[in-house]
């Protein structure tokens, strides 16, 4: 029965979906003594216990409600927490343009559902979040890849329904995209009238430098009103309190939040309740302070890994400096295949994820990623060493 | 644009989902004075919500993992727990068969996604629970009636991908499938090669009378061993131990268990860690104690519905006699509209859901269900004299 159901009668989208090795991995981050590089996972010493206790008491501590269903959109008082929020950063909303989701996953696979059909075109950066990738691969799109280049978007496809991007330190880069990046892909989605997914899930991870305004803010000054724009802003908490909660946002025009509402209902019919009211304590009392410590932790480790990779790294080898996030993106001599270097790094108990996930198309391969967050300095500095160590010897 | 966008760029799946009554009728539950039949809502008096308390507290007294990001199967202790429970209500199972979801309404949209493409055979009973329609009809399939009749399932389709059954005290009807009926729903999947999806949600809510065999395990007996069947069983705490936490579970051969866990991963990453780890600890120490305190009170309160009816109801209705669940079905004379008629209801401050909304091909607006879960006998006497009285003057 089982063998058949495999051969016949699993959907077409579900055929197309393959096991991530991502997951494989974050398997490997319980082994003794492993220096993973691999998961993109805050860490958990920043999170405030404290708070949580605080906050999950006090939830309980009324007449059930916490614990009862609730409305599909969310929970009135961190929709208004998260609108003003929104409009902190520039984005003129109010909370009937906000439906909760649980993280920010959640938000790209009901997007998703809403504007990907069998064929639809789907523009992105190559390389980009594999987890996005994987959300919309469910509604088998076509994949079509756009560069930025000094404020010129490059790409050749003329009409698309999603162009999704994470321009604040991206992942898995590091990157982020420039001003006249953003006006070139708010340009570009206007011209291929498509609607834009900004994937904000480490924008306030900020070690330095001015913020750039977010995309949705640039639509909605061009556009005049968040219901007239063209964007649709995930948000989480996952990467700023703390991500087992599962709670993120979608914010956008009225007209699309309420399509967004109707799958989300029949998806899971609402956001769990009581995290929903604990994350709203949390953010409303803890936010700026939580973030604030996580950004010195995480600074210190980014400064880490760049000094060991410009101690050690041998000549061909180059990454990027992000100027916040969780992600330094190393680029090797197009010989080298990290996927088969990871096999041999395991073995020598350290970890990364290869570049080649991440790109729609498969290639990528001399490429990885690097997540500086959870190890402290001097396990970077010898991970880091390993690593180039392990690339030398590919070279020679 | 968002004109635009509405008229253009939707995909098709998401131009079929329209709002469900359900909802909207969510929103009278709050009006004072209201004594809504409607929703099939616990009563959150019964929740433990000292045992909640005491679980949080547990859950956040660790290395801050509860608020980590955890693995897309789900927590390894509350899989155990739930595989005891299985297999305690004869469904031969190890964790490996358990997939942890966002409540069972999560677990319908899971399997549709991965079964149902446009087109798709579904079977399933009408009336049947608006809900999984919902869930499906996102993937497009076409609806097909069956009736159980002594053991024999009537229906004109001869190959499926889903038959999707409520077997115990069924929302909306209130009624369970005998061990005839069963049997004939195992054998219409073997004969239409479709997988059966057994929606557990109120089995727990027993108030008199034997267990009838799950059709998991009436299907795992036959077939030898899980890994043959083609049962997939969605659990839910929702209605035992409180459902604002969202935690559900699917249980069913491996080989489907494990695309479903590729699909849940694409959609959301994984079920709220905290709330998988409360919710185990809740259940290995108050599941059986708390299931039988609601017991007693959804008994009497079934008990103080059917009186009224038998006190108040006029010549010509009629009505299902549950022996548990939350649920009474009611059916008028066919020239009365359930939906026109809760207009007026409404202004009187009583509500229910008109059939209707349960019907695939939007029949049934002669039937309305009635929940008597949340209000005490002297509002449910209340209430129905108040139906009553609506239903003869409509008859007039």
């Amino acid at each position: 029965m089982t063998e058949k159901l495999e051969e016949l009668n699993i959907s077409r989208r579900a055929s197309r979906m393959r096991a991530s090795e991502i997951r494989e991995l974050l398997k490997l981050l319980d082994r003794p003594g492993m220096i993973s590089f691999a998961g993109g996972i805050p860490d958990p010493a920043l999170f405030n216990q404290a708070a949580y206790r605080e906050a999950y008491a006090e939830a309980l501590s009324d007449d059930g409600r916490s614990l009862q269903y609730s409305t599909t959109e969310g929970h009135p008082q961190l929709r208004r927490w998260i609108a003003d929020y929104m409009r902190e950063r520039g984005v003129a909303c109010d909370e009937s343009h906000i439906l909760i989701t649980h993280g920010s996953q959640q938000a790209l696979d009901l997007i998703g559902k809403l504007l990907i059909d069998p064929g639809s075109e789907v523009i992105t950066l190559a390389p980009t979040y594999l987890g996005a990738l994987q959300s919309f691969s469910a509604y088998e799109p076509e994949y079509y890849p756009v560069r930025f280049q000094n404020g010129v978007a490059e790409t050749n496809v003329t009409s698309a329904r999603v162009l999704y991007l994470v321009p604040d330190f991206a992942n898995p880069t590091g990157v982020t995209l420039s001003l006249e990046d953003r006006k070139a892909a708010l340009e570009l989605a206007r011209r291929t009238d498509s609607v834009i997914v900004e994937d904000a899930a480490y924008t306030e991870l900020r070690f330095e430098g001015e913020r750039v305004p977010l995309i949705a803010a640039l639509d909605i000054a061009e556009a005049g009103s968040i219901d007239e724009s063209r964007t649709l802003f995930c948000g989480t908490f996952s990467k700023t309190l703390a991500p087992g909660l599962r709670v993120g946002w979608i914010c956008g025009p009225t007209a699309l939040i309420q399509k967004l509402t109707l799958i989300k209902q029949a998806s899971d019919l609402h956001t769990s309740t009581i995290n929903q009211d604990v994350t709203y304590r949390v953010a409303s009392k803890h936010f700026n302070e939580t973030v604030e410590k996580a950004l010195v932790v995480y600074k210190s480790r980014r400064e880490a890994m760049l000094r060991a990779l410009d101690a050690y790294a041998p000549e061909g080898m180059s990454w990027s400096t992000p100027s916040g996030g969780l992600f330094v993106w190393v680029t090797l001599p197009a010989q080298l295949d990290a996927a088969r270097m990871l096999e041999i790094a395991v073995e020598r108990n350290f970890a990364f994820v290869p570049g080649g996930a991440f790109y729609p198309d498969g290639s990528g391969n001399n490429h990885l990623r690097l997540s500086y967050s959870l190890l402290p300095d001097d396990l970077i500095d010898q991970g880091i060493k390993g690593l180039c160590d392990l690339v030398r010897e590919q070279l020679a």
